[in-house]
């Protein structure tokens, strides 16, 4: 993430009754949750009931590792967690057209300024405007959905129709990163005779194992050190190939000896971004979408020809259309383990700790719809 | 343009002093030049003290050919005109942030719901609410840049930088529409031997040749009746061809007789895309850009294999942006007549009997900034 | 197909022993099954013991339809049918390298000059001196695989690996052909929330069905007048459409109204293209595969924005390798009804009298290999 | 360059009477000018009376810098140099049709087995089957065209027509390498505002200042430490940045600070990879050319996100024939010194001491046509 100067950060509108929220209220210290006041929705927003909020690991590092001197200027303390949200349409703020109250919608996380090219697009993530906005995303340094209420703009709504909108709120960032990480590589994996890999099987690459067997016909193989992982990647249509010794051979030898066609590493550490440049096809493609902050010695004679190594970053509003479009077919089916909201600081100390096997989500208003 | 029932008018506001406008005030009538409420931006809006307001043919259906039963209901009176339009920021609505006062921006019409899966990606055009919007674009259902002032979305406002905006107006259609075509076929004309052609040499032709002429290495063929809308298509690059008889062979003679890469019909006669068929290559694109409501016979036998067919619809935010680009760099260069805002009636009947050579551009402040 | 003016045809090797083939040896006439002098490779090409011939469509036309006066010069008889088949390398011509004798493989069947772009990215189908070529491929003007030798250029065979050789035959056009049009198609389909659709599920439509759903995570809707067609896609994963009224309303209900991203016509009648048409999504693609000379009358305004019209033919040596790629990972299983080599002209009876529901493929070595 | 085992050589024809010839004889030692038997055209050859043959930095790696134990096994002596050529067609072998005597062809240098599936599609230069390839191109471990005659397969001739073939032969390297990495990075490049960044401007980087200018929009950056080079490209339509302190800036502010879309490096060399990888926009591409070997570390947050860093190989024959048709309509001129045969070695000593500006063209009958 971006070092940014201070910015002046916009009132945040807090008015009128209370509820409960997980606040991130100092540098360095877990969140608490407390009483503050119920949003209303501003002009062109909507104002959500909160079906669902994941608890996600770029949390943790918003409240252990940041300070005045490093992480984003905009996720100075204090505001509401939840980045990964989603809800029922409970009042509508000024100028709101064509939503029905009730209604469930997923909510797209990211905020940029909303009139540059990359916003134009539905790309918040590449704002060209970013330095210069209070806020990175909906629960990031805006108020986020880790309360009874989230208001969030009309614009960043996507609607689930009868899908149960709990277990959705992790698709809009677990479910919508794997997305265009892999829909931006799929030339690479069309047609007959393909491979893809996924390394690292936590919550985002379980989703990418089905997004990839959903959407191509390649033979998708995983890896991970978990026995439990490997074997919910098998299950979800995966070859399986465990970690250590031979563990590139192996790979190599699924594909009949050329290689990957396009790898997608969710650690993105040294030892595994030069797993996936190891097996990679000549021309294939390699995205590191984990940020684990390793380092690869990339050179011409070291790395098959026409070889794309790249990154990537959350996604787009017509992605997370997509994603759910998926999850609304059954193609996508995240794991979930569900906490009412005054047990959410368990979910952090659980997620922190390891624990979990899925993602944890708090739904404030239970989870039965 | 599609047929749609009545749907209720959003108010427009018009509110406080006086400004002077172009008003489509009833079906099948000349406009009115009259004095209205100068417009108020609203939340999310900015209003734009108006540089300038193509006059387009496309305003000649609107207020000659619709009526109740035959348009679409979006159109119904009364509205003020003008939807290609440019202007300096004169005033913020509540909660625009990023826009300085003074600077002078271009107007993307089209305005769809704002958050559907179309609007998300800024291309409005398509939007997935249109029938139940109550307007298509600023100037077309809903007030438009014919006036001193308008009132615009920031989300529809492209930055001009230092460039001319008064000349810049008609990019907004003129030129987004033909580089919309001309973007989506540039893989047909990737690399090098490829040609292009440009049947019909009004305003957009001419800015197609010039799109062309910029973006691509492809030979540029152009084709009209008039002699010296062809010497302009010459002088910006072109080689062209005289309609009548022979008019086919030379074309593709001038391809060494493999045929046109990618075809751009800016008429859409019958006889137009026939000449667009005949004439393209295997594996080629054809785009019916024009709206001459022409038909055509297709047959498996009777077109090249792999041809592909078909049609274009103006463009997206980001395109706009890209068509500012060319603009600014010189690459672009709109042929323009100015007139002042007590002319505009002037502009519209000289539009109307076919004696402009350029687009008649309404400048109510004046041609130089 | 084109008409071209008579070519000498090149001398085709028929010398030492004897072999039986099914020779088209008359216009308008049934072929015969005779004794012919067995091929022997010429330089760059391989010997093939051949394993499976398939019985299409196309040979019908070939032998009843054509004669001096309609129908490509190429297509003069006498010549050995069979342009869609498999075999083992039995012997190497001059200068072949790299290839085991045994081994078993599958025959690319277009031949252009070899030498012209088209050729050089290995789509024979669109050499640029076709017009010039004495043969069209093989078993179109050159001898093909009806016998019980044949002889292709090294540079047109597909290794089988391990898989059946004789049930691959008909994959070189009727997999080929539906895997050159999906394959281009497949930008449409990219991504959740798609939708396709086959029209017609004869051998090629039905292999379509398995390829799509393979490839792509988009529903796959399947249309045909015949019920037992319908049942045998449904088994391959389409939703099944009955023909008659209420048809393409059926059909985009499934789409949820908002059309078909993809479609398929594997029959190219005016009613198939004409629904194909009606039920396309806007931005969609509509292919023609079907040759049943089929016109559409095309209006700017009478389909759906940017619509993609277009037609496909055959496909490239490089795709016929996907294809095998797709038939050894049990992606495609053709249907079909193996003959002897002896009862090949009750192959082609029982084809021309519509008996037949898989393709019919000639063993002239048998069915085990 | 990849290291294979040793692999036994094929004969190479040198039969009948005598001709000149720059003959690699012997590792680590300047090649000799010596009499050879002249070759005679294989089964599917075409013997070429020499016009041009191009003197190549890569020759002299081969015999200076490789051995028994360094280099691939197919660059062992003895061979004719040679591998950017072009002729008149002098003599056919068997089976060749469709070629004129006496008509001008430049030669696609690389050679793979021509029945894998990369050989299909005419890009040689990843040959499944090059391991065990007894040569890797014309040039390059089999005889080549730096002699009085040469004989390649027909495949591997593009014709030139009226163009001047002496001229023409550095295109088959030094054209078809840029071109290749330009075409593979257009979409990066399509539509306005977008700028392309040259790194080295030698004989490839010259070229590739032509062909972007030619085939894009994009402003075209050139950089380099030599003025002279820099004059060259800023003649051909390039903006030139020094090296040196400041560069980086430079570039990126001629860019509005967004920075570069896509960038070709010449060089490969440490800094270099470094200044492409600081100066490329989000979402841009790098694409190393230049083989000097230099490593650049990568790390995810060292990047701009989803930038694609990725190195070329050469072309394909497709790409070759547009070259040709860049070539032929005069948008691009490779700049040349022309040499006699017998001077062939002074032209690899100037080329080894750096004394030349253009490229070094052997022209065994002649400079004139």
């Amino acid at each position: 993430m971006m070092q940014v100067a201070a910015i002046p950060r916009l009132r945040l509108q807090r008015e009128g009754p209370a509820m409960k929220a997980v606040v991130f209220d100092q540098y360095k210290t877990t969140p608490s949750l407390k009483e503050v006041d119920k949003p209303r929705p501003g002009p062109g927003e909507v104002l959500l009931k909160v079906a669902g909020a994941g608890a996600c690991h770029s949390d943790i590092a918003v409240f252990r590792e940041f300070d005045e001197s490093f992480g984003p200027a905009q996720l100075k303390p204090s505001f509401i967690l939840g980045h990964e949200s989603s809800g029922w349409a409970e009042e509508l703020g000024d100028g709101v057209e064509g939503i029905t109250l009730g209604d469930a919608f997923l909510v797209y996380g990211p905020m940029g300024c909303g009139h540059c090219r990359a916003c134009s697009r539905g790309q918040d993530t590449y704002c060209e405007n970013a330095a210069t906005m209070p806020h990175l995303a909906t629960g990031l340094g805006r108020d986020g959905g880790m309360a009874e209420y989230v208001s969030v703009p009309v614009r960043n709504l996507v609607p689930l129709g009868d899908a149960d909108p709990v277990a959705a709120a992790p698709l809009s960032d677990a479910g919508l990163t794997p997305y265009h990480a892999i829909k931006t590589s799929l030339p690479a994996l069309a047609g007959g005779g393909k491979s893809a890999l996924v390394i690292g099987l936590g919550g985002l690459g379980q989703i990418a194992v089905q997004i990839l067997t959903a959407l191509t016909g390649a033979t998708v193989i995983a890896t991970d050190t978990k026995q439990d992982a490997m074997e919910r990647a098998a299950a979800n249509g995966a070859v399986t190939v465990p970690g250590g010794p031979g563990q590139a051979d192996a790979i190599r030898e699924l594909t009949g000896g050329k290689g990957v066609d396009a790898v997608f590493d969710f650690v993105g550490a040294g030892p595994t971004i030069a797993l996936a440049m190891g097996v990679v096809a000549l021309r294939g493609r390699v995205t590191v979408v984990g940020i684990a902050n390793g380092t690869f010695e990339w050179n011409f004679y070291a790395v098959p020809y026409e070889v794309e190594l790249t990154s990537t970053y959350w996604g787009t509003v017509e992605e997370l259309h997509e994603v759910v479009d998926l999850y609304r077919a059954g193609q996508i089916t995240p794991q979930v383990s569900v906490y009412a909201l005054d047990d959410a600081l368990e979910a952090y100390r659980a997620l922190e700790a390891g624990e979990l096997s899925g993602r944890a989500v708090v739904a404030p208003h239970g989870a039965t719809v």
